[in-house]
């Protein structure tokens, strides 16, 4: 393969020919070899484009940096944006703590770039862009990648995430609408209950869905604030006055998303206390979801030895042996993800929790784990939602002769009789396979008409 | 040892005659030897007589109850909270998932104290009040279990966590104003970095606690909202109109606390929520109290070969063996503490994970370990607050001898004379031991006096 | 309350009159307030009195301590063992990180029981042992709190958790074989699967506890070896030659159990890996007994509306408001537990994950947490067993019913007329309601005959 | 794009024309819009293609399968092996939970392959193999999946996991021979103690690794075992007499790996024991690789204000705006790695916890988890031993100065004038910021000539 000869300070670099990067990002390439090249969301790269083209103006406005800059660093961004340069950012997630190697990346993918759209070679000519001086001129890594953290976070939940959440949201509502008038058993501690309406069920996964998008929702705050203007330690050394707030501004007028400049840099280098918050609100979601997804495919197993209280979609053949099996593959997805992101709390969990001084050196595991989660959970969502829960039919039959069954109707006797006799009439009935009816009368307990008037699972919801 | 007969639906049992609990407990106590005595937490316990209080009020205003068996409940709930009854809960977490048989051992109690009070004899003569029919009257452990949860939580939360928390966090306010003016070495990935004040540092600290604070502050609306109403499967069987709201504001009244009925009860019995999230809030809170205790041994590491910026209070011998040792045990205690935490985090994650239809039994488990958590947090934040970080010093002479080794004071040269020329000042002076001062000028890069002028600690915060 | 005044080399400190601890365990006792008195594992204090007495008899085999103190020192340590002490412990768990509070505690009381049983006066006359120089001789916190760990971890493990699993083990075994005649549906995704026997089912369950049991005992290897004899870092500063290997033999005479001393002393002192080891075999058991307590409570699920396949025993009424009702609460009880050492393995991965250069420094939270693991789950196979395994009746007429009901029968005819017919058999009579057989024969892929002779669950198994 | 028509039993399917999947591929690929394509680790496609070709071979020997269809089997299984095929597999880990449609696009490129192969149309001929009939004989994806689950771990553990770590473990064996000589200050609680040499301290690591390494190896007894001849739900239904044992000798002639047939499919089937356990052993190891990266930074911080007893390799800038900043970058990668196995280890547990019945359908989860960490953590070992390990150099100047200021070395005088008087000279030689020579004569608790006798750094290790 063909290189060429980049440069930093501490020395000479080959970088393959084809590529823009410069001598930073090809050490990095080649000292970290761990996982699968280019495994650094491309949401943080995306996300870096903006900062930088936010950071240009900035400077520009503030006179530290010449327009003409300014502009080349805004239309290599662009392109970034337009994703023409994507084969520019091999990096992995396990490199520098701080992900200053993929800072660099982006700088040398800048300035290299700008040498190209003015004419100027690669490596040869005088750089009109300086990676250093320049394209992270009053920035630092460190308060550069965890600006890019929160907006890559905040973006993909508020693109991805959280629409899906709304969706499922607004279907288990209409479910729980729709099977309002059918009443089912209750089940607690899986055995037979009192009775409810299915609608009430599904009400009750709207609500935990409701809340935990609350919880999320909630999150955005803390996730609005940005680092960007703390520099290296977090006082803002080497950055002109206002700078961070007029950053900001600009990468909220480039997003459309409410970042502003953290009160306390200090703390937004050194830890990462929002994105710890939000992901622990994916997790409660994760939570609700997964048992959800398990209520409904315990419901609608089967389809003749099982619950069988629900029908869900045939969307596939369930087996390569069992010929028309079909499963509740939806359900499985989903909490896998759920298991996934679990998971992904407890990585991010330590990572938060190992940062030292001035910077937590965990960030590219932070944040990759965050958008993993975020993206699956929403992925999840929407095919959950299109794949199973609009086309879930109750078994209406199945329900009906459930609920009829039930022993523990009885316990609308309690009132009656007293909890003590409404057992013995249970349990009777258990022991001899009969009906509560008929042991209430044969005990003497209750009247015939009675027993009709006051077991009424109508009544009992 | 002495017993009586006690009887319960399924038959008789043999009660110690010193105690007042009834034939429920004691199965529960045969059935579950599983860990120690009594581990049930007693706020869970002082919870259940409050909403058994609450529920007896209700209950009479709504005509279901008479004012003489609400006094009689009254009294006896009175003398739990006096705690006068406290060996009469000898269950353990490990029983049922749903809590029934701590919810049947407080009505047993009641019951049984209750007949002891008006001079009757317990399982001899009639009940004066029934444990089923009267102390649990338009309840169920599926509905006072969670109720009880919440109560539970959210006192130990503002009694004991949040006071704690907010102490600390005044104290860590403090220090950063008097510690204002102190410069120190800034470092990130453990290394020498540019300077900031001690005073930034212990800033990010307090952003941190208030931060996470925040978070759980605004757990409190959700665990506000009680399940009590929802009684068996969340339909409210057995209980009559309104009796909900009037319950929760016996509750908030008895309290003093904001309670108010949970809007969806289906969720409220089915799922925890409410509990998770504010559970995350306490490990978002252990994240950054371990990040804190981290820095702040480090930085009093020493006293001769470590770093020693940082004197902390010497409050006991610290070691066996080695004379003369003090050690920064405070901050091992509150990491401990936040381990913990997060460990309980997983447990409370995969109980609520679990729920299955109406009912989620992993109750006793998620509340046994929320408790712990909240306690465990606030009494260690009050025994590092008061035990360390009211008596750090900070060792001047050698915060100052540090920061002005630090080869990263060459930061302040890259808006003179570029990145590139202050990276070879810096590397020239750590391969030589020299300073940067006389490298710069050896190079010729920069004069004395400007190095002087620009070159400058205290203009670097 | 009556104190008298006791030394260290900080000063002077109160301790109440009637307890035999010193200045060291006070300071403790009022520095760290942290949850309930005394939560520190007596299981380590009686491992602590173990490895006193053992020093004791090396020191003095290897002339550096008389035989009148040895024997004054193992006196001690027998009225500990006997329990005749056990007032005499109050520290917490949340103390200095390494345990020194709690070696001094144990050098501490020794030495003044030694006093009285001396007819000396403590705290008054000279003492006739001191807690640093004698008791401890040889010793130092950071090599006996981790050998105190081994021995009380090792010890519960042989003593309480291992025996529970294999008694379990063992009725899983007589279950599966008694069970082996009974055909039942296989159910994969919770859906209708090809037939198995029941006591297939448990055969799979007895294995898995077989297997678990397998990791735990392999991991007693490394839990045998002791750090003892390393002293402060691990290099044996101020202990005699031999004495490790002295002190270990003791060790295991006095225990029964075959300790060792540490080949590599550094790693026995900073890290915990034999423990990290030793709780992963009882996380893999608790993640093995969660499926299994799943498993059975979903299969006894009803009494009427559930899958119904097994009887288990009738223990306790379980619900307050629901007559009659029968929980499988002994399921519940060890999921909760399982939930509780999953939980409580990620707070010892924590600990164990931090400790740095020569000292890790979570001991108190890693050996309670890996103690509470090894009871709790110790108790609650010995309550499942006896309360729930022993008792699990199949409930034969329904087995029977849903494994005829089962169209998954039909992958029998897959080696006779492929999958695709077989499938289309499945897919109408499920569309239809009707049975294999009709099916089969309508669409003219089975002669009737054939169909009896090829679709046989007994010749599925 | 141009599409064929390609069926299965629930009807006909679009499917690119040029791709050679089937129907339930592309079920899969427009259900499961989970995450970025094809994101089932590739490990496992090929641990198929063996399977497929020891089933078609254990198959032909058995009578079931003629010898034309196993050569094309295998044919077609040998062009995976060469990664011909690659963009053949386009599913998504989050699918169904068997992993059923990933066994069917092995099946069904097969399948389609061989047409192709044999001059035929897809989709049009006849179809010279079956992809449930020929491709499937004998099997389920309830027992492939497992089996390629088992084949992919051990693969990449023995290739690259374990390889990565004794060539660690010899490096680190190397250094502390090395570094034996070098005596420095140990540390306890981050404070200042006794003496150890530095090699003492590498020892410590390589001893970490030697046992983590042990018990990974221990655990690939059980990945050995495979599931493969259990079919359906463990009862080799639709499988030939022995074909359990013949495949699995297959599997482990093709593999040169000692795979061999479970004793419990049951167990093998439902539950993932063997992954569970293995995995544990790979978060023991990141537990150690934590703590010994931990150490290695903190002993190479500085370089002017920090510990400095270590010089690391300087391999990149560390900084983007701090010049000539070299930062631990390995170290960093490393626990980044180490901090997402831990994470790992709790989807796995979480995932292996809720199997149900004869299945455990959270597989594709538990594989690729297994995977990435196997992987991460071979890589991240290669990369810290090759980057950092071997080119660690001690800064003895550094050491020595550290040790000699020590305090702690007070503690050789314990055995000569006891613990009271050595604690004596420390504290006052540290109130007083003296040498504790100075303080032990000036107290006149030794004389010149025997503190010099005494107190000898090279005496205490």
């Amino acid at each position: 393969m063909d290189y060429r000869i980049e440069k930093d300070t501490l020395g000479e670099v080959k970088v393959p020919i084809d590529k823009l990067w410069g001598a930073q990002t090809e050490r990095s390439r080649s000292n970290f070899k761990i996982g699968h090249e280019a495994s650094m969301p491309f949401d943080v790269i995306e996300a870096f484009a903006i900062l930088k083209k936010a950071a240009a103006h900035a400077n520009c406005d503030l006179g530290v940096l010449s327009s003409d800059k300014r502009d080349l660093i805004e239309t290599v961004c662009n392109e970034i944006l337009d994703k023409k340069l994507n084969s520019q950012f091999p990096l992995v997630i396990w490199q520098t703590g701080s992900g200053t190697q993929s800072n660099m990346n982006v700088n040398e993918v800048i300035a290299n770039r700008a040498q190209i759209l003015s004419e100027r070679k690669i490596g040869q000519d005088e750089s009109i862009l300086k990676a250093n001086d320049d394209v992270n001129k009053s920035q630092s890594s460190n308060d550069t990648f965890p600006t890019a953290m929160h907006i890559a976070a905040y973006t993909v939940l508020v693109k991805n995430t959280i629409p899906a959440l709304e969706q499922l949201l607004e279907n288990f509502n209409k479910k729980a609408a729709k099977f309002n008038p059918i009443i089912k058993i209750g089940r607690t501690h899986l055995m037979d209950a009192t009775p409810l309406t299915l609608g009430q069920e599904f009400s009750g996964y709207a609500t935990l869905i409701e809340k935990g998008l609350h919880t999320l929702n909630t999150s955005l705050v803390n996730l609005s604030e940005i680092a960007l203007g703390g520099t290296a330690v977090g006082t803002g050394l080497n950055a002109p006055k206002d700078y961070d707030v007029k950053v900001a501004q600009y990468i909220s007028k480039f997003t459309g998303l409410p970042f502003k400049t953290a009160e306390n840099k200090f703390e937004a280098l050194s830890a990462h206390n929002a994105l710890v918050e939000s992901h622990a609100a994916l997790k409660q979601l994760a939570i609700s979801l997964n048992k959800i997804a398990n209520d409904i495919r315990m419901m609608a197993s089967g389809p003749r030895s099982g619950i069988g209280e629900l029908l869900l979609p045939e969307n596939e053949p369930g087996s390569s042996i069992m010929p028309g099996k079909v499963n509740p593959t939806q359900c499985e997805a989903l909490t896998m993800v759920c298991a996934q992101v679990m998971g992904n709390d407890v990585a991010i969990t330590i990572g938060a929790t190992q940062g030292h001084y001035e910077l937590n050196v965990f960030k590219p595991l932070i944040i990759a784990n965050f958008l993993e989660s975020a993206r699956l959970l929403g992925d999840a969502c929407n095919s959950f939602n299109e794949h199973c829960v609009k086309g879930i039919q109750p078994n209406e039959k199945r329900i009906k002769e459930l609920v009829h069954n039930s022993l523990m109707l009885v316990t609308a006797l309690n009132t009656k009789i007293g909890y003590y006799k409404a057992a013995e009439i249970a349990q009777t009935a258990h022991k001899n396979g009969t009906t509560l009816k008929e042991e209430a009368i044969r005990l003497g307990y209750v009247k015939s008409e009675d027993f009709d008037l006051w077991v009424n699972p109508e009544d009992m919801i």
